[in-house]
């Protein structure tokens, strides 16, 4: 019998897991260094934690199942929910304001599309304990300073930013209430997804009853919100921290969720012919709603699968080579001492402390040929930067010698094995 | 509502994830050292790839769950299962022989005792399409130096190593069949588990049909393997590997697994007085099990709470304290400066290539006081090595200056700022 993985789910043979590793380590060096640390959730939740955020209807888009003690569990398909569980669980403990990223694995029970698989990762970058529009500025300044750190230019990618805040009161003073508002909502994420004339049906649809009219709300979310101080501090903060280029105001930006209560935006490719690159906002009632204090929140969540298609898109995929610094190989006697040499190799200068030497990433020859032509074909194919010969005769003299072969400048010398094995990183180095 | 997390998984709040991270580089810097390349798979395959490995019995130990087309899912307990249907995929393309590891999260549907969660990661080493005795004692040596990078000695742990080609072997001659050795097996996998007399009880009970005495079986395991060239071959591998020292045979050791066929060990702490913390072997059918070609293969797993356990118990499980470069605070109308500072400092000296900086970990006072003392408290309380204050007076020089301080030294000078904003880690460190 021969199985199938399960389709929406991806293998990460090594040439994809290298370039998994790359984007992680881009989202955590990015992290880092604006402060933020590092969390991390179980990846299956109690069922109730998503409906109490998302009502019932999530159910449908989860992975569910029950435990043997008939529990009803998920598989997580958003972290935010387990960040709003961990920090109720210490809130009188925990320093603010809580600064944290996490890098998880999600699952959706969806239909796989482009861009949208059943088993993604997603960068999460929050800040809660903080309802300054600073925090808001500095998650969209993490997420810019990510997409500058992998190549990624404001003729590449735009982040659209809209205020929740702003139309609230704005569709308030034209008599709207809190759920007619939240139905409006619903349909103006859906603006970029549809034809202006269905875009304009939809919203009559969703006005029935009240005496505003779908124009109105069309010329609303297409203007400006120049006399609105949130949004103009935002600007501002924005322009300070270096990541205005990248940032345009786009009221029509209000993101799908009921939960969002301020500033919102979703990162797009410049042409918006994909789906969003990341999408995030203030979300102040969340940690209250899951049983805990009030507390301010801001953060945002970006994927890796729409991001890796965009970068292949621009031809920024870069594919990254195994890195393999040393490869032995013996010839006659010589084989007898490859684990040797490549035990110390592994192992690098005996030293303690700062002096300590992390080793070589060393391989050797694993066939039984002792041709020559044939070991260092092989050592090119794993992609060696060195390869040490350890040939008989020159291990046989007075003070043993070993060849050193620079695969790339394609040059080769001896050094005395005695060196190598005391400190092999200088012994390769040092031609 | 509070919504608590499923019991026996676990929340990993920062100080918990920077010890997970520490680990998890750990095994990933030996595996790379060692030539091993990464890979993973998805965390859930269909259900009959486990059973198919294991029997059916395996599924009431795995969280299983139906997709919404009714296919049977399982979240994986091991990844074994996974890395041989990947390799029966591209068996045909792959380079042989297949040297992967990965640090896959894993979960089992158990009842969570000490050393034992439902949700768990566990390092995997694995050596295919190589039947030589060098690729189990690669394997056994890869273990041994993760054990020595994370400060643990031949007095703290030990590997013991059995041999059930040689038992078979034995077994054999005494007439034994497959299956009746195979029960034997699994009789033997208990003796550190019970005492000698249930052990001989049960070993009685095993053998009922056969002519073969328990008193046999006791001396068989008790016993050497100094007639068998497969177990003497890898001792003297290990030994130029130079991981002898952690090293010991010991034929009871047989694993519980039907699955493994040649050498298998387990490695403990020195008082076995812990679960195993590692185990592993040859398995030379599973990827023909799994509807692939034949095909030799050898590896272990090792998991993180036994680990952690242990070097918690022996006091080498380290406190690892938030690394943090930088704190901004702003004094006066300095604090109007702060962000500009911050963003200078996480973006680094402006350069291209090589002599790209990765910037500055930054972080700042994000309070509304203008206390001098309050802000240096909260940038102590953050780890910061470095405090820049923006005093309003120094900032209004006409060469405008900020004060750096060294929180562990506790000194302080001053720098010009335009220095700071252009090579912040140069202006930092040169004192």
């Amino acid at each position: 019998m021969k199985i199938q993985p399960v389709r929406g789910t991806r293998d990460f043979y090594p040439e994809d897991m290298r370039l998994r590793r790359w984007l992680e380590d881009r989202f955590r060096e990015v992290s880092l260094r604006h402060g933020f640390e590092e969390y991390d959730g179980p990846v299956f939740e109690h069922l109730d934690l998503y409906t109490a955020k998302s009502g019932e209807e999530i159910v449908g888009q989860l992975y569910n199942f029950e435990d043997r003690g008939g529990r009803r569990l998920a598989l997580r398909p958003e972290i935010t929910p387990t960040l709003a569980r961990m920090i109720n669980q210490r809130h009188a403990s925990l320093p603010r304001p809580i600064r944290w990223f996490s890098i998880p694995r999600l699952w959706r029970a969806e239909r796989p599309q482009r861009g949208r698989l059943r088993e993604f990762f997603q960068w999460n970058i929050d800040i809660v304990g903080d309802d300054s529009v600073t925090a808001d500025a500095e998650c969209i300044a993490v997420a810019v300073d990510l997409l500058r750190e992998i190549g990624l230019t404001p003729e590449d990618v735009i982040v659209l930013i809209g205020s929740r805040r702003f139309l609230d009161a704005k569709l308030s003073e034209h008599g709207l209430a809190r759920d007619a508002i939240d139905r409006l909502y619903a349909v103006i994420d859906k603006k970029r997804k549809v034809s202006p004339e269905a875009f304009h049906d939809m919203l009559v649809d969703a006005l029935v009853g009240s005496s505003v009219q779908a124009e109105t709300v069309v010329e609303l979310v297409a203007g400006g919100a120049s006399e609105q101080k949130e949004t103009q501090a935002l600007f501002a903060l924005l322009a300070q921290l270096g990541v205005a280029e990248y940032c345009k105001l786009d009221l029509s930006i209000v993101r799908g969720l009921a939960y969002y209560t301020g500033i919102v935006y979703e990162i797009y490719d410049r042409g918006q012919s994909m789906r969003a690159i990341a999408g995030g906002g203030r979300y102040d009632q969340l940690c209250d709603v899951l049983g805990g204090p009030k507390m301010p929140a801001t953060g945002f969540g970006m994927g890796d699968v729409v991001l890796a298609d965009l970068l292949a898109e621009k031809g920024k995929l870069r594919q990254l080579a195994r890195e393999l610094d040393c490869y032995v190989i013996g010839i006659g006697k010589g084989q007898e001492k490859v684990l040797e040499v490549v035990s110390a190799c592994r192992r690098g200068r005996e030293a303690e402390g700062k002096d300590k030497d992390k080793g070589l990433r060393t391989d050797f020859y694993h066939g039984t040929s002792s041709n020559v032509g044939k070991q260092l074909k092989a050592a090119e194919a794993a992609g060696a930067r060195f390869v040490l010969i350890l040939r008989e005769d020159l291990l046989q003299q007075e003070e043993p010698q070993v060849i050193v072969k620079d695969m790339a400048a394609r040059k080769q010398w001896k050094k005395p094995l005695a060196e190598l094995m005391r400190d092999p990183r200088r012994a390769i180095g040092g031609s």
